[in-house]
């Protein structure tokens, strides 16, 4: 039984304010959450993100699956424990991992058959399994499974394959329900001291987080009307909440804007709203305009990495021989470890060297300024000055290079 | 005028327990200390530093020299202000990089001329430039530019090398006295707020630091007479403090150990000892038993980063399948994050998957080892039981690796 719950704790215009609450805490939304592919954020120790506002982390199926395995993950405990990160954990699917395999996957109506990036080993991926593999890591928002568009598509695709991915729900829904209702009969026996032989559907997976949500997906690539369909049948089924997916794959930012807002106007009020895989910040405040609750994307990880900054002066190339005797913060404006202790001449230096403190530093700078961003868009919706700050965010230069 | 001081608190057996002042604070000896190479500790921030109980850290000047270089870092303000630790730091002379580089540098009794790992440019390194550059960067403690000797030497290539060392030595103490009255002059002029056009030699020279201390070094490989001859020499030129170069290069342990004990035995009562370079957790019991004060040595951090950990149980290679499902800290006896927070399955984890946190875990791990290591060492001497913690850390399994 899903102990997931979401509350609505105020709009301003359609943006909203609003949290959640999960088996391993509370979270505020707006939220963003950093992304933890292989069970670590990269370069950031969990006690980074804490520092830096970090209320939930995500981390992906297919790698997990791959390596080390959800089977072992459930040995230890569940992900979770696993990793030590007490907070809540949202995984994916692995779906849009596996559609990025190209030639090294087949999709059917059964599921996915796809070979391992690392060593080439054979795997099929269904719904069903899908789930099975979220349920062993014990996330506490797992995903549907849905089958991810490449964009460019026609219409006639990305029909086809919204009505694959509404059927994949549906089998989503069954086999988590029929998990759910296993690990409540075995927490009954449990309770009741009473060891029964009795093993139904489900027994065979080891359910790390009773307590777990299953989000649906929304697909339908640009067209409205597909998109509408999908909500249609996805609502239907019903879940915790709902992921508008397939979007920031390529298409225009206006057309990602205008399909998210018009999709998320027709989701269910009373249930958190998950836009995967955006984006830049100022994708975070223009997709917040248009109701959407939760966040996740690579870009203030990977950027950190390449020496690429956000500051709310504009964005940094540290690399850029300019800040070789630069003695300032990153971003004056920032709280973060980073920015209370070293100058941009050194950040700069430690990245020409290739040090891994560069990634480190420059990690826990970026994260801090997305999660900033998040805790000033929530303060803002609260005090309905949700209009003002957005345009304040956009005028300001926090979008432009200072190395363009 | 160097405001450098060396306490000695007390010994037991050659076991010695003492403490030196620097411009940016004390440190308790017997001290290990860091290898930060390019101005940072590779993988370890320096608060992760701070928290493992490190006092000072090392920086290497070919590196430093190289990129950012020297004037640029004289222009920040010294490598302490350059890289924000505000505690002390201690720098080589970059002697044993250009040695290291074998056909690119050609060594004459004027200097070292050496071409760049970096771009091939080609650079001299004089004893009064390794003095200079010190100088610029700033650290508490500069060390004297020595000619370091390759093991297997003959015992003539042993003493020409060493004569020419305190030649060197001769020569950095001069040119040290000149830039210290420089600085000197400068201060009292500052301070009589003179304004004179009076520049003498060291002028082109911005001292970073000028409470800077020098330290000599004593070479003459394995040869006892010539390692008597080199303390004689070095000792009558005086210096802040002593160190023992050119050992752990290859020689057989006791005889690193037999010439590290003969040739501390004849340096000052009242200057710190200080062995370059060494060395494994044992090196370090074994080198206080015989009167070293102070020690420096990658391997922690770069054992680290390999997956190699030292635990009071024995060695760890993290990468082993043993550790699979093995749910334990590195180290039960150990109270440092890694430690705290997080199992050898995961540690292993991490390490596979090739992410970054593996290398900043694992480094903070081994160097809390090595500086915790420091801190029993110096309460054994102080509550003189000195020879049964030896005793006792040599038969633990430290030195065994439970993976062999």
């Amino acid at each position: 039984m899903s102990s997931f719950q979401f509350t609505l704790l105020g709009t301003d215009g359609a943006a909203r304010r609003g949290e959640f609450h999960t088996p391993h805490g509370v979270v505020q939304t707006p939220a963003f959450m950093p992304v933890g592919t292989q069970g670590t954020v990269k370069a950031a120790l969990h006690r980074d993100l804490r520092d830096a506002g970090a209320e939930i982390i995500l981390g992906n199926t297919y790698h997990l699956f791959l390596r080390p395995g959800d089977e072992l993950i459930a040995r230890r405990g569940g992900l979770h424990q696993f990793i030590s990160w007490n907070g809540p954990i949202l995984t994916d699917s692995g779906g849009f991992q596996i559609f990025s395999l190209a030639e090294r996957r087949v999709i059917r109506e059964e599921g996915a058959e796809f070979q391992s990036h690392l060593d080439g080993s054979r795997h099929m991926l269904t719904p069903e399994r899908a789930v099975d593999i979220q349920a062993r890591l014990g996330s506490d928002i797992a995903m549907v499974l849905d089958e991810c568009l490449s964009y460019p598509a026609t219409r006639d695709e990305a029909a086809a394959s919204m009505q694959r991915s509404a059927r994949w729900a549906r089998r989503c829904r069954e086999r988590f329900s029929q998990l759910s209702a296993f690990a409540q009969a075995t927490a009954d026996r449990s309770a009741s001291a009473e060891a029964t032989a009795d093993r139904g559907a489900g027994s065979e997976v080891q359910v790390s987080n009773p307590g777990q949500a299953l989000f649906g997906i929304i697909q339908g690539g640009v067209y409205q009307d597909l998109r509408d369909e999908s909500a249609a049948a996805t609502t239907a089924v019903g879940f915790e909440g709902y992921a508008i997916g397939g979007l920031s794959v390529g298409e225009p930012v206006e057309v990602m804007y205008g399909v998210t807002g018009q999709t998320a106007r027709g989701l269910p009020v009373d249930r958190p709203r998950y836009l995967m895989g955006a984006g830049t910040p100022e994708d975070l405040v223009e997709c917040v305009a248009r109701g959407i609750d939760m966040f996740d994307c690579v870009m203030p990880t990977r950027n950190a990495r390449n020496g690429q900054l956000f500051t709310s002066e504009g964005r940094i190339n540290i690399r850029n021989a300019r800040y070789a005797e630069d003695d300032r913060p990153l971003d004056p404006a920032c709280g973060c470890y980073t920015c209370r202790h070293h100058s941009r001449a050194y950040l700069r230096h430690l990245y020409l060297a290739g040090e891994m403190t560069a990634g480190a530093l420059n990690t826990l700078h970026n994260l801090t300024f997305y999660l900033d961003t998040m805790r000033r868009i929530r303060d803002a919706i609260a005090f309905r000055t949700f209009d003002t700050f957005r345009q304040g965010f956009l005028r300001s230069a926090s979008r432009l290079s200072l190395d363009s």
